[in-house]
């Protein structure tokens, strides 16, 4: 590789509501989206929410000859929604689907039948190994009073803990996708501390998108009010995220987000607004790196936001617990209503009103056997990730002792 | 590092048959392997089974002194049963669950409720960073017929994709667990032909325990002939596992296996033998490595291994699409049924056998809804593995023509 050997990066990135029988106009956006992305002629586009394994075969034709690599990420009952097409080769593909996905119960919300997870694509590239993931979070229903923040805590944390692990022998390391959550964000924060990643958009030396970054925006007209809930001009929930890591520097020369309109017509693509970055890889020693991961300030700032987490993650539990016990209760005092069922049936006084009775009776002692499982389960997790936190923020208070000590 | 640098590696690994309310003298057994792991004094030990989190917390105190650190790896309804005690400090904690492990409605042979997973603990000992793993997989119940072979093969993949992406910067990897599989299987192969790693039992310059290495014998107790199935004097199946990677060499000086027995006295600790190696780590440089990783006959049998478990995963995917298919068909039949109860039951004369029909007929239409939405679910996550399996296969073939057309 040369001394002055410099990589430039276009990625595409797009939550493209892709979801059959629900959005609109959909068989005639992804077409959109095909043309686009065959004129653009990006490095790399990352997708979400594309629901249809059709519309991913679509694609995967119509961009054949300008993207010849393509992978769709299978999981869940639906699917992730997550797909990439790549004009470099890939390497290696991994995938990690997330532990906790919200409730079955749920239905209406949807999220657990998806599978929502994070994909990773290995590139090698003029000699840079590119890690580049994709991903989509938990969706936020209700900011005033969200159920899922645990989980989307939760998520955030085995991301960040998928991304550490699996790109220890990387160049540079991508992050592409809708975190469903907001810059300042408990789990944005701790996914961001932890793995040192920088936001495109802070980092970035040209801007060009809505205000501050929105990614959902009041003028797409797939959007509608209750979709920002507090937040009437928009929301900023899809990230480009980059770092370099040994001996390499990466900087975002542009980043352009559309403003609720497909850059050639009138009509957006998507509910969401697509980021289109170009990025640029070049040498430049560790001590060149204007920003050393893990410093005396971003430590304690790390301290700090495994700390939030850690009793974040301590709620849920408690939560968890709670419905498992009271979901145990109800699984109890309908079995002895079974029973107390059983004895009327075989007198002759309440007998039709007790054979009625029974089929209910059964489906809420199954109903609520499940749900005890289902947050048995939740808790076990929640736990699980609360233990990993718990040895993370350990590690960290020895490395800020030591640095204390020292100085 | 002094060029003469070497590190002596004591492990101990095994399947603890810990399970409350089932296992015999439980608590006589734990308390006598606490005795002997702080008696033997190893750098680590790997336990599977532990499937009582309070005999973990027993272990953990009981063994606080020699080994300070400890974790457990919570997964699942009831646990991974994964759990580790170590001399030196653990640096790093992950896990990972397998998608597939079984099924829910399997409930009496209850692997689905345990969320079998793989644990990874880094650690840095003298310079040297050892990445250990310990895993449970699914287990046979029937060699002849075995209904979970398929979801074997995909841990077994998951497991391998697990250790390659998350090993590329260890010097050291070990593996240690039940793997469930005979030392020919195909998930066996599938592990070592991808992975690179090394069995402990085929390496060593010194074995000492029973004939072929098994790991549940006749001789032992706590087994029955059935365990053993169409294998009278025992078989193998919990390993150990290593390969060191970078400008290292890894050997197995002794494998010790217990032999049905107690090391100090007449009854064994478990219903499988305990593994005790003595690994030696030096310098190494790579052209030194007696066994490179891919080399031209490697990779012709990592395509053979690929070929096979991708078929295996196709024949899974039919089944679990066969699955899907007949209970969707039931639950649409089941539903007409309640339609037909409806009617039944506003005339006169089947009215009360409509009711007593309808509380069966609502838990079939339930029931077999569910199965048809797990093995939806199943079948894409054979789906995935089968995609992963192809592309790497697909590499391979590139890096076998690319040889071929060099030589």
């Amino acid at each position: 590789m040369k001394p002055n050997f410099s990589l430039r990066l276009r990625v595409f990135n797009l939550n493209c509501w892709d979801i059959p029988y629900v959005s609109k106009h959909r068989a005639d956006r992804i077409e959109r989206l095909g043309d686009f992305l065959n004129t653009e002629n990006f490095d790399l586009a990352l997708l979400e929410e594309v629901w249809s394994e059709q519309d991913f075969q679509y694609l995967r034709q119509k961009l054949a000859v300008i993207y010849p690599a393509a992978h769709y990420f299978k999981s869940g009952i639906i699917g992730s929604g997550l797909c990439v097409f790549s004009k470099h080769p890939i390497q290696e593909i991994c995938q990690h689907i997330y532990t906790l996905n919200g409730y079955p119960y749920m239905i209406h919300h949807g999220d657990w039948f998806c599978g929502k997870a994070v994909g990773l694509l290995v590139l090698h590239l003029s000699g840079v190994v590119l890690n580049a993931y994709v991903t989509h979070l938990h969706a936020e229903y209700n900011r005033q009073k969200d159920i899922y923040l645990t989980h989307r805590v939760a998520q955030a944390w085995e991301l960040a803990q998928f991304i550490h692990h699996t790109s220890k022998k990387a160049d540079v390391v991508l992050l592409c996708g809708d975190l469903n959550m907001h810059p300042g964000d408990l789990g944005c924060c701790l996914l961001k501390e932890y793995t040192g990643l920088h936001d495109a958009y802070l980092k970035t030396q040209d801007f060009n998108g809505p205000e501050e970054g929105y990614t959902m925006i009041k003028q797409n007209c797939y959007v509608s009010q209750q979709d920002l809930g507090p937040f009437p001009f928009g929301i900023r929930i899809d990230y480009v995220l980059y770092k370099a890591v040994s001996g390499f520097y990466i900087s975002c020369k542009t980043l352009k987000t559309t403003t609720g309109h497909h850059p050639h017509n009138d009509t957006p693509l998507s509910d969401h607004e697509a980021l289109m970055a170009t990025l640029c890889v070049r040498h430049g020693p560790p001590e060149q790196d204007p920003s050393p991961p893990h410093g005396p300030a971003e430590t304690s700032s790390l301290i700090r936001v495994l700390r939030e987490a850690w009793m974040e993650l301590g709620l849920g539990i408690a939560r968890a617990r709670w419905w498992t016990a009271f979901a145990s209760y109800v699984t109890g005092l309908g079995l002895l209503f079974l029973v107390l069922l059983c004895v009327l049936a075989t007198g002759e006084g309440a007998r039709e009103v007790a054979i009625l009775l029974w089929s209910p009776s059964v489906g809420l002692v199954l109903g609520a056997g499940a749900v005890s499982l289902f947050h048995m389960q939740e808790a076990k997790s929640l736990g699980r990730v609360q233990a990993e936190l718990q040895h993370v923020l350990g590690k960290a208070k020895e490395a800020q002792d030591c640095t204390q000590s020292l100085s």
